[in-house]
């Protein structure tokens, strides 16, 4: 027998790190809940149309698909099965897929659901997504997300509520130092109409994307590879030298200074990125949290105004968080003008943050926290009637369910990493009496039921 | 664009739903920890070696195959392409597969984990699990399965703690009129023992398995294509008969009563299903919710000793729970001789049984309690203000996002179906008095920003 194993890019998730994933998520859910939005689910497997063609080319690739079930040969595609031809023979053979994002499974239940929902609707998901990337650090072929969206509304308020959002489960989980980047894509567009490149629009935001990975110099290069010229290539680059300063105020005024001032749609974008900042300051947004980038472009396609991701100093991965305005989204699968605005938390990469600043909090131990001996063949009654009493009080609570040496039922009660362990054996059927042992101080007391009971709910 | 649509045997989950499912998913979990049992997962993509030959050949049928990414083709096995094989070209076009139960991946787990874990290793993990059956009623090819399992102890206390943790969720859950069916797979091999068709032990448990489907004359039918005499199948038939008396402890002695009385193995597994339903009635399981079934078989073949099964009397489903004891689960991959005990919650056909005797709590609706409107434009900061306060409360509200007539606003917060409107606009600003509304009763009141918080809290 061959040693069993995973696939590359996936992941086990024992006892230490699901109770972790399980706070974050309690967190989570709690914030999104509290600021109103409301949970949907929707299937791990689409049908392949509703994806494909959504992510660009790379991305088709990199969905995973379903073979169908049964004798799938039976209806292959000849032609394609005599060429070899894996893309035309698809189709045959498979019409399922795994879903590669929350949102355009989100769009499509828009959609599809748009007679039950009251608009502007709120909702949040938590689900796992798959990519047939490479594996690689901090990049899995199976994650999760967790997204809140408002759709069907154009004001600003949303963006504000999303900003707020951000702070409120950030700050929940403990994350040290997350600043929320803010920036607008028609700030963008204004800047590329100035410098008289609107029609490389695209190639603008795919190249200031990347800024991360390939820095300043790859974004000229990348620039100048996709034909520009060097004044336009100096115009681009001349807004990073806006992120000198660190006051978001100076940063959005620098921005303006390059727009054209009888540009109306981009002033206008001006005037409501400067409110949506005073705003989010305002209600309570540490202005230590949020900063505005104008170099900020977010590679989708579907984003029209605002656009946000979170980085955290210090840490060692990229954005924990993303999102932005799009103006129609469901547009995709034939409702049209639906305007809304979105952000995903990146429950990997953040966890992953945590991690690395040790940051998880203590309640985030859901193991049990205390385990009950059973010292010899007559105990089994004693063992129950504590263990039962222990749950009843809402202690997480097992017993060692056969009777073993002491010194292995204390080594197992350390491996768990209870709190307490109680002995039920003779002493406590002659005396009424239980030893109860406090593991971090070594502290052992005989008392009766009523008293260990007090002793572990005070102490925990 | 076509209208968009899901695979058939899958659901998208709306709000309502959603919120009852993560309000079991919450009692259950809670129970899990209460009773020390620790949350592992494990990815939904399994290789197709791990899961292949584990569930029977019909069962390998029903498993969702993953296309290998990229140009799948250029590695297609030519001969099985030449003859159109499917089953043949399959390993060289798929080497991944959505897991089909919980249990083979939680065996697969704790082989690989073996040396980080601290046996009795207790876990509970709640997945979705994916089968290619053909979709009906109450059955999806997508669903939730939350098991809890107790491996590396032959105690038959690890029993009773899943006979009380059935008890603890489903009265947790608040399911009417559950029964916790239990036999023993040693049972069923003592009777068959006496019965002398030991070697068609297989056929037995297969036969009985189906009663439910097929009734008494299909399992007679099904014995005698199997090949067993008129003889055989009465005496098969007798344990039927038992069924006529309600008590548990009369069935269990007329099961006693069939077996030989030398038969060690058969005598021992009687007085251990004995003692297990006299503790599980000492420990606080109410005996009526408790029933002796003999004709119980469970299809599975890893089982080897207690077998358990729920029902709900007058639900329109079948078992929602299942599980056993299992002697050698992880010899599978390669590790003998670990015995354990586990059970699975059917989640989806306990929502369906809830559904149907609507016994969702009020406290499963987690949709905003507050909806804060927005009366003229420059009642913005008062909306932030309000709904801010109101969130910091941890109340559960959003706002209106702009400037709408009055009753559509009002038509909104009906379809969400919060309990409260607070306005803002003029008044509030002159008076710095809030009009707050009871959507229930329609009463109206002109109330302090802390007054309206206090009349919230207290009534939600």
């Amino acid at each position: 027998m061959s040693k069993p194993s995973i696939p590359k890019g996936t992941r086990d998730f024992g006892p230490v790190i699901m109770a972790r994933r399980n706070w974050m998520f309690s967190i989570m859910r709690r914030s999104f809940e509290r600021y109103g939005f409301q949970p949907i689910e929707t299937p791990a497997m689409e049908s392949l149309s509703t994806l494909t063609g959504k992510y660009g080319d790379e991305g088709d690739q990199l969905i995973f698909k379903l073979l169908n079930n049964g004798d799938f040969m039976a209806k292959a595609n000849s032609n394609a099965l005599d060429s070899k031809d894996s893309k035309a023979l698809l189709p045959s053979i498979s019409k399922k897929a795994l879903r590669y994002d929350l949102t355009v499974p989100f769009a499509r239940f828009v959609v599809m659901s748009r007679n039950d929902l009251a608009f502007p609707f709120r909702r949040y998901q938590m689900q796992t997504v798959w990519r047939g990337d490479r594996p690689g650090k901090g990049r899995y072929q199976e994650f999760t997300q967790c997204d809140a969206d408002i759709i069907g509304s154009e004001s600003i308020l949303c963006e504000l509520d999303l900003m707020q959002l951000f702070n409120e489960v950030l700050s929940g989980l403990g994350v040290p130092g997350y600043q929320i980047m803010v920036n607008d894509r028609r700030l963008l567009n204004g800047l590329a109409r100035s410098w008289g490149i609107e029609s490389q629009f695209s190639d603008l935001t795919v190249a200031l994307d990347k800024w991360d990975k390939i820095g300043e110099d790859g974004v000229r290069k990348e620039l100048h590879e996709r034909g520009m010229s060097s004044e336009q290539i100096e115009n681009v680059m001349s807004i990073f030298d806006l992120l000198d300063s660190q006051d978001v105020f100076a940063r959005l005024k620098g921005v303006q200074a390059l727009l054209l001032p009888e540009d109306e749609e981009a002033q206008n974008a001006h005037n409501e990125v400067l409110k949506l900042l005073e705003m989010a300051i305002d209600s309570g947004v540490p202005i230590s949290c949020i900063s505005f980038d104008p170099t900020l472009a977010r590679g989708l396609n579907y984003y029209t105004g605002a656009i946000f991701e979170v980085r955290v100093k210090d840490a060692p991965v990229g954005s924990i968080c993303g999102g932005g305005r799009y103006a129609n989204l469901t547009g995709i699968f034939g409702w049209e003008g639906m305007s809304g605005v979105g952000i995903s938390f990146g429950a990997d990469r953040i966890y992953d943050v945590l991690e690395h600043f040790q940051a998880f909090p203590v309640e985030s131990s859901t193991g049990p926290q205390v385990l009950v001996l059973m010292l010899d063949h007559d105990a089994e009654a004693g063992v129950l009637k504590m263990t039962s009493a222990l749950r009843n009080k809402g202690i997480r609570a097992s017993a060692y369910p056969s009777v073993a040496k002491l010194k292995k039922q204390m080594k197992y009660a350390a491996d768990l990493g209870v709190n307490f362990v109680v002995m039920a054996g003779e002493e406590e059927r002659l005396q009424k009496e239980w030893t109860v042992r406090h593991m971090e101080t070594g502290q052992q007391q005989q008392l009766s039921e009523a008293a260990v009971l007090d002793l572990i709910r005070t102490t925990l």
